[in-house]
C-alpha cells in the first residue's frame, strides 16, 4: 500500500498507534493533549506548554512562482499560531527550518525572513533557532511552543477538538471562503480581487479570539485550514458527534460573495481552507456568556448550527436537509475541489 | 547571490541579523540562548525550557536506497536529543514532520515511526504530535523540547558554545571518525564493515555525558555532527579563542584504526561528522572534578588538547605544529571531504 492510498489522516492514526505501543516514557504521563488535536499540551510544574508545527512545500501549498517570500514568511508562523489560538493558548517562541535548492537567491530568503519577523512581532513570537538544509524543493517547517492556563488543579485550560457535545452551539469567526477564492485569482491571474488574494497570502491567526473563547469557558475548538465541513468533521470524529450547518447562516467572504456566482461561493465556503478561522462549539451557558453574536476581540463571530446526537454532517437549506458530499484537502488524495495546486 | 555561495552559516547569521531588528517581543526578554548553539534556551516561572530542531532530506543526509527505515527514524530522533545533550538538559517532547512522495510504501512508514518509538524509548521522549505533508523528496524534521536546571535566580545552568576561555583543557566523549567511515562503507558496499555502519546509521545521543558535565561544572559544549574540526571551528569563533589538539591524543574509533589507513583515519576523525560525541571545554577545576580520563555515565572522556587565546586551530604532531586544512559539513558548500553524499 502507497501513503497516497492511506491519506494524511490514516497516516497520523497509524503514528499514534506506533507510540502507543511505546513503554510510557516518564513525560508521557505528564502529556494532556496528543496526537490528534490541533496542538499537543503537556503539563509542567505550575503550568502547561502548547507546541505545534506546520510546513509549507513549495508547488504542494503555495505556488512558488506567484506567492511573494515576504508573504510566505508571514504564512509559515501565522498558520501555526492559529492552531495555538485554536486551543485558546498564547504562543512564544519558534524554530524554523528552511529545506533550500542551491540556487535560490539569496534575497528572496530575506524576504522571508522579513515576513517571519513581521508575524513574530503581530503575534508576539520570538523565533530563536532552526535548521537550514539543502533540498531539491523549497520547504519551510515552523515548530511552535507556547504555554496554556491551567486550573486550581493543574490541569491545562484548552480547547480540544474531542469536547464537542450534543445541544452545544456551532459558532466560526470572521468570514468564510476568501483564502480559496484568492488562491483560485491568483492561479488565474484574475483581476480586481486583491482582498481574496490577501486573505489566501496573509492569513490572520484569531489568537485573541481563541483566548476570549476560551476563559468564556468554551471548551471545543478547531481552525478552519481543511475546509469548514472536513475540520468540523474532525471535531464531529473526535468527540463522536454529528452537526447540523444552516447553509443561509454561513458568513462569507464578502470579497467572495461579490465576485463570484452563488453555487462558487457554497463550494469555497464550506470546502475550501486556509482561513483560518476558529469554529468552535459551545454550550448554550458559555454562549450566553459570549453573546449569541459575540464580538470575540474584534473578531465577529457567527451562529452557523448546532452539533447533534449520531454521525455525519447535515447542512439544512430552505428546502430542507441535505447531506452534501465534501472533502477538504488530503495531502495524498486527489479530490478534484482541493484548493491547494498539485 | 546565491545560497549556495553565502552558505549555511551565513545564512543563519542573516537571519539572526533580521530578527534583531524586529522590535523586542515580550518572550525575547526570557531567551538565554539564541540562535547559533545548538539549542534555544529561554527562562520560565520556576525554570528554563529547551528547544532545537534538525532535519534528514532524503539523497541530502543520508543515501535512501541503502538506509533502512527503522534506523532512519532512530537517527531522526537521536540527532536532536545530541543537540540537548549538548546543552546538558533534559529532552522531553517531540513533533515529527515527514514530507513525504505520494508512492512512499506504507511499510517504510511503519518501520520509521518503530525507529521513532524506539529512540523515544531510549531517550525518555514522548512523540506527541506533528504535520505530514506531501512532497517531492522525503524529509523527517524532527522539533524536540526539554528542560533545563536553572541556579538559585533563575539562571538557566546550560552549556553554551561560547562559554570557552583560554587555558581551558579540551575532551571529547566516546571515539571519532567511526560514522563518517561508516557512510563511506555503506556508499561503497564495503564488506565486513558492520560496525562503522552502525555507528553511521544508529548514532547515540550522549544524554547522560551531558548532564554529568554540566553538573561536574562544564560551561562549554557542542556535539561533534559537523567534524571535529568544524565544530571546535564553532566554539573557537563563539568564544573568540583558539584551539590546539594533540593528533596522536584523538581517540579514533577502534574499528575506524583497524580497517583504514592512518592518513584516511585521520581524515574521517579530525574532518568527518555524524560521530554525535560531546567536545567540551573544561577549566582545571571541573576537570579535576570530572578526572584526567573521566568516565561519564558510561562514556569514556579524552582529553585532546587546550583552548588558546588567538584565534584559529592548530594541530600538534610529533614533528611540531600544523595548521591542517580542514572544512566540515555545509550543506551548501561543495567541500570534497564532506562525508554526505550529494
Amino acid at each position: 500500500m502507497k501513503v497516497s492510498e492511506l491519506g494524511e489522516f490514516g497516516l497520523i492514526a497509524r503514528l499514534a498507534e506506533a507510540l502507543a505501543a511505546q513503554p510510557t516514557a516518564d513525560s508521557a504521563s505528564r502529556l494532556a493533549v496528543g496526537i490528534g488535536d490541533d496542538a499537543a499540551v503537556w503539563r509542567i510544574d505550575g503550568g502547561a506548554l502548547i507546541a505545534t508545527t506546520d510546513t509549507l512545500v513549495a508547488g504542494v501549498h503555495f505556488l512558488p512562482e506567484r506567492t511573494p517570500w515576504r508573504d510566505l514568511g508571514w504564512k509559515a508562523l501565522a498558520v501555526n499560531v492559529s492552531d495555538v489560538a485554536a486551543m485558546g493558548g498564547t504562543p512564544d517562541f519558534a524554530l524554523v527550518t528552511l529545506g533550500l535548492p542551491k540556487d535560490t537567491p539569496v534575497a528572496e530568503i530575506d524576504e522571508l525572513y522579513a515576513g517571519l519577523a513581521e508575524a513574530g512581532e503581530a503575534y508576539g513570537v520570538s523565533i530563536t533557532g532552526g535548521d537550514i538544509v539543502r533540498a531539491p524543493t523549497f520547504f519551510i517547517s515552523v515548530a511552535l511552543m507556547g504555554y496554556a492556563s491551567v486550573d486550581a488543579s493543574g490541569e491545562p485550560l484548552v480547547m480540544r477538538r474531542s469536547a464537542a457535545q450534543a445541544g452545544n452551539l456551532l459558532a466560526v469567526s470572521g468570514s468564510l471562503g476568501g483564502a480559496a477564492a484568492g488562491l483560485h485569482a491568483l492561479q488565474q491571474g484574475c483581476a480586481g480581487m486583491e482582498a481574496l488574494i490577501q486573505r489566501h497570502l496573509r492569513p490572520a491567526a484569531r489568537l485573541q479570539s481563541g483566548r476570549t473563547a476560551r476563559e468564556a469557558g468554551v471548551r471545543c475548538a478547531i481552525d478552519v485550514s481543511d475546509g469548514l465541513l472536513q475540520d468540523l468533521g474532525q471535531i464531529c470524529r473526535a468527540s463522536d458527534v454529528g452537526a447540523a450547518v444552516r447553509r443561509d447562516a454561513l458568513p462569507i467572504d464578502p470579497a467572495l460573495a461579490a465576485a463570484f456566482e452563488a453555487k462558487e461561493t457554497l463550494r469555497y465556503a464550506v470546502a475550501g481552507g486556509e482561513d483560518y478561522e476558529l469554529l468552535i462549539t459551545v454550550s448554550e451557558e458559555a454562549a450566553e456568556r459570549l453573546g449569541p453574536h459575540a464580538v470575540l476581540a474584534g473578531t465577529s463571530l457567527t451562529r452557523i448550527g448546532r452539533v447533534i446526537s449520531g454521525k455525519g454532517i447535515l447542512v439544512q437549506t430552505k428546502k430542507g436537509r441535505i447531506s452534501i458530499p465534501y472533502k477538504g484537502f488530503e495531502h495524498f488524495g486527489s479530490s478534484s475541489n482541493s484548493r491547494r495546486q498539485r
